[in-house]
């Protein structure tokens, strides 16, 4: 059996109420820490470790020896501020706002649960405080903050930690000018410089070169050292304490995944050929207990060096091993995809695929082994990403770019509008489509992209179900049009693999009927919305209500003829979309009944999301949202 | 009498075929261009000039002497490329590609008119290269045109210009970054160093600091030279073209305005107390003779030092001096935002304004003369503006952030989305909203932003007609709501002011009837639109048919008691919108008909633009979209 453990806020008391060398007793706290992150992300399922150890020390640093926060409270207006602007290294900041008392077990013991912690920084949790998760806001954030302390008078100095990899990021250097030239001199950076992004070195993906000399030649005060050496630390924040003409930034050398040896840069670079396997994700149980395991050596170690008792952790879960997981069976389009791909780009050399740091969620390594010479990797800069494929498709090749869809369709938007004015053709990839999954948060939660691709008068937008549609879309957008193409991906495993007509042909405007029904007909698309509806469908068939459930993969695109035959006799139309209540499929399909002289003003209603999405498990999120199966099958019976 | 004149093309031959020691005669050419745009920004009625000038030296020494293109033909694979990243300074590069055979007499005479040439680059047209104009994006471009002439074996160096102010764009920096590491070397770029941004000195909005120092560190090889100086620049490009193992960039040192003595940097920042008054804009009938007259007169003694005969320009346009212009008269929203944000801001001292090199355009200089200690001048960094928005909404403040709407809604989509989802409010003004004025281009027209805002649950988008409606939209918005807002302003002068009924009161959801009708109905927005319903309206009546206008400022917000009301008895319903066909006033009107038991089925039209946008004068382009009252007229008639 598995048992996962944490460290209860006693034990810190026991700790903190201990005569221990100030830094000594940072370093058993930290560690601490690193053990109830570690669990707090296996129990979760999922989270981001690597970054989340990388950061600890200047976490605990910071709330314990630097800031007034804890202290001063975290409402008083005179406090320090503290986030991290990369946002995935919560679960981390969470376990030190545990330490601190700021957050309580409960919430401790419910990472990424819904009415839990979220998978990236919310406001509405204690002490944090900033949004964050995508990347590049957090310094602009701080200008904000620094001078609303400013101009009411109140004390704090803003504390922002980024990434490395982050730094890629073009709205850096536009905060980095502006702080300078503003000459707001409360805020202070911390670069959690790990060397590793995603799961290569920084210097592999897009090298930063001098990130010393740049910050400096950007205006800031710039100090470096050690971020696991506590006295090293003291002194660097000593020094950026007394800059008063300046903002100041730290560049603190961190180890990814610091704490546990296997999970450390070096070592798992080695293991994994150059390839970092714990920037996210949960450890297997093995390596959970191992990991686990030599944490809590270390701390009695560290504690019985002090004369301190040992560790108490509590079980707080029991499971048996090695459970048969979702993801390791079911179907993936994401991978579908990526065989595709490599499958098109062996006939049509024109094809170059662009990817900004997430190559191994979007499927595109077999692509980069294929055909590195076709195979951009671009760091995380999405906008120049996007520009970049601009000029390649204004040279005769046909891109295809990818990034996750909530940063790809936002961040990069009037690049896509600008590529798109060129008469050009590309093909957008977003991934991590939709509402799920749902840990990770709004920031990830890609509910906008269809809206925001919608008023380009050449993009066409469409979402496949499975594997096969996946294929046949790819094949689509490759061969059968000059349009653009926007096509969004879920990332998670189907729930139930979406099974297709066998005469389906994959043509414009036109989906398919998955089951057959007489009183009402429900549209949607995509493996996580169709399988809801067809558990609606099941569910109302025991109520002798029969649903129809139509598959319309063609998200801004509607045959008449089609969506005519599709409805036939039904007395009410639905349209579930896995995307706000605007600008989705919903507003497709009301444009078509409005067109057709047989549809115009039947009882129509779009079922979607409509507020910002809560995070939590695949089920506790729709079933919040009210678009699971069963409430499906209730708003419709209803 | 007025006269505008222009040299033709036998001037440039007679010119280029005379035995003149080189750089004298780049000398004469770039003057002799300084003469057409000049008087081809005249005729268009509007142009930038400022940085037409400014980069003209190194445009004739690019395309005269440094670049293939000429010789290889502007179709050849093999050819250099230029083309400017900031892309307002193209009356200078059409100038210079007339003198260059590539453009006619025709299209030069037509700047900024249909059919003719844009107010920024487009790839229909000769020579031009890229879409360019919103900043930022033209290195990025470099990159993917130079890995495609890589990749395809073709010959050829990719020769961007940058603005100054444009190195406040993050993905400037994002993409020398990326050339450096991807080790791009068939790239040169060139600041166009004229140390004035759209009206104030660079180092005052935003100090680049020591930029050679910037681009070294960002692994770029620097070169530097005066941008006026053919001998410099010559050695300078001979230098970039050896450089074989990185991007390159020269630091042009140029003068803003140069060759017309008024409008140089230096004298004209003097006479404006600090202000550069030729950004853009046309120049007065006596400041165009003036600058005309000293043109003429310096090339034809450097002509005559040559022993060669004075210039013989052709006279194309004879019109009456001083004619009064609709905008010195005529109503703008934009004055009465301008006014309204001080009056307000008066009471509300937790109002900060948010620029972002747009002061003048946006109507801010009022409040920023009037708080200036609530202004923040943020350069051309929208990203980076948005988020600071969100830091001083967290802690207190109403943030009030103003750009072009086609920049802002879209180019800092992600950072909205950020600040939306930590339940602050923001009000957002997108100026320059819709079709007109359409002399700059796609870059400009913002037909995008309702789409791009409409998915965020709780924000409230609106559109106001005139002085009167302006100033209570912004009261509604800064003191009415909880919701974040979105407010869109025409920039350009109301054709005709909209009446508005004296019983009006500005209420949520609900419009104004502005002229009574019983046959049809159609709703529209903002002073343009609604101006041509009017006109659509009185043409129908002398056909015996009956429009209803009615004014509809809420763009996503519609109260059904009064939508029902409003559409009373009419038998088919349209809208009319300032805005692509997908996501504006025409969908939430279909949503909210859908929405009603005694609506739905009606016959509804939505009228909107259906296709990327023409450039040209406002009557050339509304009838193209066939949106001018004449073609409503037409359209609602049969």
């Amino acid at each position: 059996m598995l048992t996962i453990s944490f460290i209860p806020f006693r034990e810190f008391e026991r700790v903190k109420d201990s005569k221990v060398e100030k830094f000594q007793k940072l370093q058993i706290l930290s560690e601490m820490c690193r053990f109830n992150a570690l669990s707090a992300v296996k129990k979760a399922g999922s989270g981001h470790l690597g970054s989340s150890l990388s950061a600890l020390d200047i976490n605990i640093m910071l709330y314990f020896e630097v800031m007034n926060t804890i202290e001063k409270g975290i409402d008083s207006p005179d406090r320090d501020i503290y986030y991290s602007s990369k946002g995935h290294d919560c679960p981390g900041q969470y376990s030190v706002l545990f330490a601190a008392g700021i957050l309580t077990w409960d919430q401790l013991l419910k990472l990424r649960r819904l009415g839990g912690l979220d998978g990236h920084p919310d406001v509405s949790i204690p002490g944090m405080e900033a949004n964050t998760g995508s990347l590049g806001m957090g310094i602009s954030k701080a200008k904000g903050m620094a001078i609303a302390k400013g101009m009411k008078g109140y004390g704090g100095t803003v504390f922002v930690m980024t990434g490395d990899g982050e730094l890629q990021e073009g709205q850096i250097w536009e905060s980095l000018q502006t702080a300078a030239h503003q000459k707001i001199h409360k805020i202070i950076v911390i670069v959690d410089f790990n060397k590793i992004q995603t799961d290569k070195l920084v210097k592999e993906v897009i090298d930063l070169g001098n990130i010393e000399k740049k910050f400096d030649i950007f205006g800031w005060h710039v100090e470096r050292c050690d971020g696991h050496d506590f006295n090293a630390m003291d002194k660097a924040f000593k020094t950026l304490r007394g800059i008063k003409d300046k903002p100041g930034v730290l560049i603190a050398d961190t180890v990814k995944g610091k704490g546990v040896s296997f999970m450390e840069g070096p070592a798992s670079l080695k293991e994994g050929n150059g390839v970092y396997k714990w920037h996210s994700g949960a450890p297997g149980d093995d390596d959970y207990e191992r990991g686990s395991n030599e944490l809590s050596a270390r701390i009695d170690a560290l504690l019985a060096g002090c004369g301190l008792a040992p560790l108490s952790p509590e079980v707080v879960e029991t499971r048996e091993k090695n459970r048969p997981r979702l993801k390791d069976a079911a179907e993936k389009v994401v991978n579908a995809y990526g065989e595709a791909l490599v499958d098109i780009g062996e006939k049509r050399k024109d094809i170059i695929v662009l990817d900004a740091d997430l190559s191994a969620d979007c499927g595109l390594r077999p692509f980069e082994k294929a055909f590195p010479e076709r195979f951009i990797e671009n760091g995380i800069a999405e906008q120049d990403m996007v520009s970049m494929a601009g000029g390649l498709a204004l040279h005769g090749f046909l891109p295809v770019v990818n990034s996750f869809g909530v940063f790809l369709s936002s961040r990069a938007n009037e690049q896509i509008y600008n590529n798109a004015t060129e008469g050009t053709k590309i093909i957008y990839v977003c991934h991590y489509a939709g509402i799920i999954p749902a840990g990770p948060g709004k920031s990830h939660q890609s509910l906008r992209d269809i809206s925001l691709f919608s008023a380009l008068p050449n993009c066409v937008i469409i979402e496949p179900c499975n594997s096969q549609e996946t294929r046949a879309a790819l094949e689509w957008c490759v061969s059968e049009t000059k349009d653009n193409c926007m096509m969004r991906l879920a990332i998670s495993p189907s729930p139930g693999k979406i099974g297709l007509p066998d005469d389906y042909r994959f043509e414009i405007g036109k989906g398919a009927v998955l089951k057959d029904g007489e009183e009402a007909v429900i549209f949607a698309y995509g493996p996580v919305m169709l399988h809801e509806a067809l558990i609606a469908s099941e569910l109302l068939r025991e109520k002798g209500f029969s649903l129809k459930v139509v598959n319309m993969p063609w998200l801004n695109r509607v045959d008449q003829g089609w969506i005519e035959e599709a409805i036939g006799n039904c007395r009410a139309i639905y349209v579930l979309d896995n995307h706000f209540t605007r600008g989705g499929l919903g507003d497709s399909i009301l444009n078509g009944l409005n067109e057709s002289e047989k549809l115009r003003g039947k009882p129509y209603s779009k079922i979607a999301i409509d507020d910002y999405p809560v995070w939590g498990t695949p089920q506790e999120v729709l079933k919040h949202h009210r678009v699971d199966g069963e409430s499906l099958a209730e708003r419709i019976y209803n």
